[in-house]
C-alpha cells in the first residue's frame, strides 16, 4: 500500500474485501488485483468515454503484473444498463473463456459498475468482481455494498443481484477528469453520509469542501469517510431488510424527480435528484416538527455553497402535477406493503426511517414545494 | 402436515427451508405456503403441458388459502431457460407489482423451475421463491439445493444465481402423469444419491424400485431419501467449492452425451444421460483399479432392470468421434484451470472428487468405449 493511500475494510464474513484510495493508483491496479486474484484472467468492461481516458494506463498496468485480459466495450450512458447488453457481456465473459476462479472488471461509473457486477453474479453463478470507479458518485456510493442490476421497463435497478467485490480501487485522481457538474453531483452523496449519521463529518465538510473539490489529501479522506460509512451501514445490513435503508436519505423524493423527468440528464442528473431530496427530506421532517428552521438552513446553506440545485425549481422547464408524483412514490420499491416508507431525521447526523408515512401528509407537502 | 407426509429441513441458516414431500398435496398447496409467507402475492410460472394437467388444482388450493396470484405461462421445453424468457417474466412479475415480500412460484419440471428460480433471484434483487416441482427429476434434484439459471449459447445452465427457495411442495401423486420413460429419466438421479453416498439405500432400492415406480409409499420414501441425501450435501458446501461436486456423479460423461446429440431429447434425455454416465464412471474408476467387475456388474443390473440406458450404443443414431467428446469435456464448467475434475468411486456409496485426472486415459477408455 502506497504511503498515501487509504484503506477502507468492507467486513463480510467470507465476503469481506478492501476499499483502495489514492491518487494515481490505477498504475498499481495490476499488482493489486495479482495479489488478492493470483492468476487470474480478467474481462474489463468500459464505457467509450472512460475507456479514451483512462483504459491504457489501466491495461498497461495489468500487463505488467502479467495478467491476462480481454476488454468489452459498452456504449456510455444509462441506456447501456438493459437486458439487451446483460446478454451480450454474459456470452461475451464466456466466448472468452473465464473460468470460475477468473474475474470481471468494471472500470468506469455507476452504470458499468452496476452492470458489469450483475454480470459477475450471474455468470457461473458467479464470478469474482472487481470495481474500479471512475466517478465520484461510483467511488463513494455504488461500488460500496454490492448492489448490482440493470434497468426494466418499469423503473431503474429492478433486475440485479448482491453481489460483493472482491477488491475497490478508487483512483481519487480520475477525478480530475470530470465535469464540475459530474463532480457536484457525487459530492451530493459525500454530503449524504454526514447528514444521515456524522455530524462531525458534515461540519468537517463545511470547512473543507473547496480542498475536496480541489483535490488535495482532503479528497481522499472524504472519499474514504463516505465509504467507510456506507461500509459500515452495510455490513450491519448486507441484504437490505433494515438499517441500509438510511442510505436512501433525500432518494424517495429524489428518484421521483429524476423519474418525474424521464431520466433527461440534460435537466436533472442522480447526485442533483439526491440533493434536492435531501433538502425536501429535511423540510418534511421540520414540517412533522422533528427538526427546527436552523438545522434546514445549514443544510440549505452547505449544498448551496457547493453548487448543487436544492429546489424543485432548479430544474429546468415544466414539472408533473402532485398526482404523478405520488404514484411514482407508490411505485417505488422501497414501498412495502402499501405504506409509505421515508427516511427522516432528528438532526444533522440523526436520520431514522419511517415506515407508514401517510400519503395524504406527503401529497399535502410536495404540492405546496412544486407550487411556491 | 398430513399424516403420511414426509419433512426434508434442509438446513442452511437463515436460508434454511422445509421440503414436504407426500401423495396430494397440490391441494394443500395454498395453505402450506400461506403459512410460510403470510399475506404473500404470488406470481405462478407454468409450461402449457403442466397447466393443462396440474394447474386448476395448484389455483383452487391457492384461492381457497386466500392468496392472490397471477399465472405467466412459458412454452414447455428446454429452450425456454433463455434470455428472453428471463426478461419477459421479470417484466411481468414486476407489471404484476409484485413487491418483495410477495413470491415467485414455479410450478412444473426442471426447466421452469431453474428459469422461475433465476427470475426470483433477480427481480428488486432477490424475492421470496417457491417450488413445486411435478417430474421426477425436479422433484430429487433441481428443487433442491438452489442452482438457478439459463442456457447460454456457450452451454447450459451457464447463466444464473444460487437463490434458496422458501418452501418446496413435492406432491408425488402429479408423478403419476409423467410417462414411463420421463419417470425413468428422474429415477436415474435417485439411484445416484445411493451410489455415490449411500450403500444402504442403493441396497434398498435393488429390493423396492418396483414400488418406487408403481407410487406406493416406497415412492414418497425413495423422494424423501433423495431430497435429504441432496440436502446434507447443500448444506455442506451451499455454493459449490467442494463436496458438493460429488452431485455430479455420472454428470460429466452425461452432459458430453447431452451436448454430442445437441440436446436432442428423442435420443436422449438428461436422466438417460446421467445413466450412461454413471455408468461409465463406474467402469472408468475400475479401469483406474478403484473397484473390482462385480461393483461394476451390479451398477450395470440395477439400472438395466429399472430400464435406462447402460451404453453408449444404446443412444440412436451415429456419434461424434472421440475428440469432439474431449472438446466438450474440456469446455465443461466443472473444469478447474485447465486440468480435468472427475467424480471416481471406491465402491458403492463411496464416490469422490477426483481433481487432475490425465485427459490421455480419458480418451483412450472413452474411445474405446466408443467403438465397443
Amino acid at each position: 500500500m502506497g504511503r498515501d493511500e487509504k484503506l477502507v475494510r468492507v467486513d463480510l464474513g467470507a465476503r469481506s474485501y478492501d476499499i483502495r484510495i489514492g491518487r494515481g493508483l490505477l498504475e498499481s491496479a495490476g499488482s493489486e488485483i495479482a495479489a488478492v486474484l493470483p492468476g487470474a484472467r480478467l474481462a474489463v468492461v468500459v464505457d467509450e468515454t472512460v475507456a479514451g481516458l483512462h483504459l491504457s494506463a489501466f491495461s498497461e498496468s495489468l500487463a505488467a503484473a502479467g495478467l491476462g485480459h480481454t476488454v468489452i466495450k459498452v456504449p456510455a450512458g444509462e441506456s447501456t444498463k438493459c437486458f439487451s447488453q446483460f446478454e451480450r457481456l454474459c456470452d461475451e465473459v464466456l466466448a472468452a473463456r473465464l473460468e470460475r476462479g477468473d474475474a470481471v472488471v468494471a472500470l468506469g461509473g455507476g452504470v458499468v459498475g452496476d452492470l458489469t457486477g450483475f454480470v459477475a453474479a450471474s455468470v457461473r453463478r458467479g464470478m469474482a468482481f472487481v470495481q474500479v470507479p471512475t466517478s465520484l458518485l461510483a467511488q463513494v456510493d455504488s461500488s460500496v455494498g454490492g448492489k448490482t442490476g440493470i434497468n426494466s421497463r418499469h423503473g431503474k435497478n429492478l433486475i440485479g443481484a448482491f453481489h460483493q467485490p472482491a477488491l475497490v480501487l478508487a483512483d481519487t485522481a480520475v477525478l480530475d477528469t470530470l465535469s464540475p457538474r459530474e463532480f457536484r453531483a457525487g459530492y451530493a452523496e459525500v454530503a449524504k453520509y454526514g447528514l444521515l449519521g456524522d455530524a462531525d463529518f458534515f461540519a468537517w465538510l463545511e470547512d473543507n469542501w473547496q480542498a475536496v473539490f480541489e483535490g488535495g489529501p482532503e479528497r481522499d479522506e472524504a472519499v474514504a469517510r463516505s465509504c467507510q460509512a456506507k461500509a459500515d451501514v452495510v455490513a450491519a445490513d448486507e441484504l437490505e431488510s433494515g438499517r441500509r435503508a438510511l442510505l436512501n436519505l433525500g432518494h424517495t423524493f429524489g428518484h421521483a424527480l429524476e423519474s418525474a423527468v424521464s431520466y433527461e440528464t440534460e435537466r436533472l442528473v442522480h447526485g442533483e435528484g439526491v440533493s434536492i431530496g435531501m433538502m425536501l427530506a429535511h423540510e418534511f421532517s421540520e414540517r412533522l416538527g422533528l427538526i427546527d428552521a436552523e438545522t434546514v438552513a445549514r443544510v440549505h446553506k452547505h449544498l448551496s455553497d457547493v453548487g448543487l440545485p436544492v429546489t424543485v425549481q432548479a430544474i429546468p422547464g415544466q414539472l408533473p402535477p402532485v398526482e404523478t408524483f405520488m404514484d411514482i412514490i407508490a411505485q417505488d420499491k422501497k414501498v412495502s406493503r402499501g405504506a409509505l416508507t421515508f427516511i427522516l431525521t432528528r438532526g444533522i447526523g440523526e436520520a431514522f426511517v419511517e415506515k407508514g408515512v401517510d400519503p395524504a401528509v406527503v401529497s399535502e407537502f410536495l404540492k405546496e414545494k412544486l407550487e411556491a
